[in-house]
């Protein structure tokens, strides 16, 4: 998507055609900084320290790790060892452990000569599926916001998202956000709801700043206003982005995103999950009960960075001194508030029928 | 309540015996501040600015406000102009109105000669019964976490609230938290997750500050994060405030008490909403559809004051410039969601009846 005009994704080789380039995600909204990633070192501590984010980003850039450990050492065991170390930076996205998996498997045969050029091509087709996947995720939603726009001509549709699904989560178009550029871009009027999402603020910090720069209409609200919101008709339509999909159709994404559900549920707002094929695992039967939920660092809770008004950057703690905090990252939407899965294979129920019948390559996977 | 070992009411006149002291919850939880008021104009100005804040304590407030004002003048002018100053300040909470009927009851018939003696007096008496209706909500929602307690012996009670509810909202004790301050003192291992209520951060900055001054367990939270914790068993129960509960048992509270109230239900946790008497509006006879949401400035949700590492006090923006915001201060969640009220009568049914049959005297006000 666009930055004021000019095209950008959010990881790409480097002119120097090894290195990779990506753009540093927690220096936004304030500086849009480039980040250059040169060893697996930087590439696992860029997913672990959240220079970059959002499952599918997070499976393109672990998919470069590997590709530049190849570089310096071509070996069996720098293979494994590159896998476990990437492997290790975050808990609960799916795509990681897809993306390692991936190159795992097309790396392992290889004689180690023919390793390092492999993964670079590998990496790039993963960057490149990655696009292709969200443009199908765009056509499939674009769908269910035509419909909207049909039911109220002249009329602007609300869309409400929370975190950021957008083109920074993926390689480019985002998955919640692919169907509303896609809307915008068709000239549908369209207007986003978009959830400041505490404690890492990714939708006030990443979703707003996106949007904007990209030239579709938002309003930044907290967390707590889109149950008020949809009482009072405002909401015409929520699409979240997911970390993973279990098998039941139960989605795991931000913390915060199950209240949502069922504020649209309470409503009568349809609920919407955008999802890149590799974020379902069928490897978890039940979601609620099995995926198991990071819990992060309490600075994220107790302090908050931004911008002073002469332009300092400052980190400022507003939670009292010797108040302990919990701060769970992510939590489980059951499948029953889902009111539907938009894959790049279109839009599916929730559970495990549609899921397999769309995507009866990934029950294989899950079963080896 | 107490800050680290000393009794502390959240207002109360000076030593002077005529002005007003109030602690100015702008600067909590980082510096415990005294702010003096000395005119009906600095009454006005600070409940509309927020250095007092909760509906009892802004009914306080306002009654001080009318006893400073009495003081500088004592004409029937005075009274009018005086009320509709204070009346003003604040849109949503119904005690303001309530004290302020209250106090022009009390003056409109006096010789003017008369009017400042008893306005303070009324206006102590407005204090003095707040504290004594939450001592009354203390004991009648105690025996809710008794009985939580004694199903789980040995364990702690989880009880979760929203925004600030506390002494620092009530002139003492506290509505939500009267309970646990109670059960506290009884002895009762109560522990309390505090949302962190953006965008004011008032569980943060307040109900944390609160609990951890007069000593009791709590940990602060994303208001994201409740309903992961419900989800698995780690609320036992959810008591919050209120501004105003209209005559069918809906309850207006802080934005985002209605996806709490959503997640409780889910869930199957007790919900409950502690309120004094003057909180119910039975002149509203559908709190969804009939009750004003105040919609406060932008600056609330685009930037946050806190702390820097060397003692600063910073405000930063943490939205990007551009993005508009919007900012919603209070929603109204469903009576068929509240479990119970907890008045200093007792516990009862969220409907009209029981409303009613508890409080007859407020629907005859309500009807003049």
């Amino acid at each position: 998507m666009k930055v004021d005009g000019r095209h950008f994704r959010s990881i790409w080789r480097s002119a120097d055609g090894w290195s990779v380039d990506v753009i540093d995600q927690r220096r936004l909204p304030h500086e849009l900084v480039i980040s250059k990633l040169t060893n697996v070192a930087e590439a696992a501590e860029a997913i672990r320290s959240m220079v970059v984010r959002g499952a599918p980003l997070i499976g393109a850039t672990a998919a470069y790790g590997m590709a530049l450990a190849m570089r310096d050492d071509k070996s069996d065991v720098a293979i494994e060892r590159s896998y476990l170390r990437l492997f290790g930076t975050r808990p609960t996205a799916i795509n990681l452990k897809w993306a390692l998996d991936e190159m795992r498997r097309v790396l392992r045969p290889l004689p180690p000569s023919a390793r390092s050029d492999a993964a670079y091509a590998r990496a790039d087709d993963i960057a490149e599926e990655d696009v292709v996947i969200n443009q199908g995720i765009a056509r499939c939603g674009l769908a269910l916001i035509e419909a909207i726009a049909a039911k109220k001509p002249g009329e602007v549709v609300n869309v409400l998202t929370h975190c950021n699904a957008g083109w920074l989560a993926t390689v480019d178009w985002g998955t919640a956000t692919a169907p509303i550029y896609l809307a915008h871009q068709r000239g549908i009027a369209v207007h986003v709801w978009v959830d400041e999402t505490r404690p890492r603020n990714q939708g006030a910090a990443l979703t707003a700043w996106e949007l904007g720069h990209h030239g579709v209409p938002h309003t930044v609200i907290s967390d707590n206003a889109g149950g008020h919101l949809m009482q009072h008709g405002r909401v015409d339509l929520v699409i979240v982005g997911t970390d993973r999909v279990a098998a039941n159709g139960d989605v795991c994404n931000k913390i915060g995103t199950y209240l949502k559900a069922l504020a649209a549920s309470d409503n009568g707002v349809p609920f919407y999950v955008a999802l890149p094929s590799p974020t379902i695992d069928f490897s978890v039967a039940d979601g609620l009960a099995q995926i198991p939920i990071e819990q992060r660092g309490g600075e994220e809770v107790t302090h908050m960075t931004g911008r002073t008004e002469d332009g300092r950057i400052e980190t400022v703690r507003i939670v009292p001194e010797g108040s302990p905090v919990a701060n769970y990252g992510f939590d489980v939407t059951p499948a029953r508030l889902v009111s539907g899965l938009i894959t790049e294979r279109g839009v599916l129920k929730a559970d495990r029928a549609s899921l397999a019948a769309a995507f009866p390559e990934r029950i294989a996977s899950a079963a080896e």
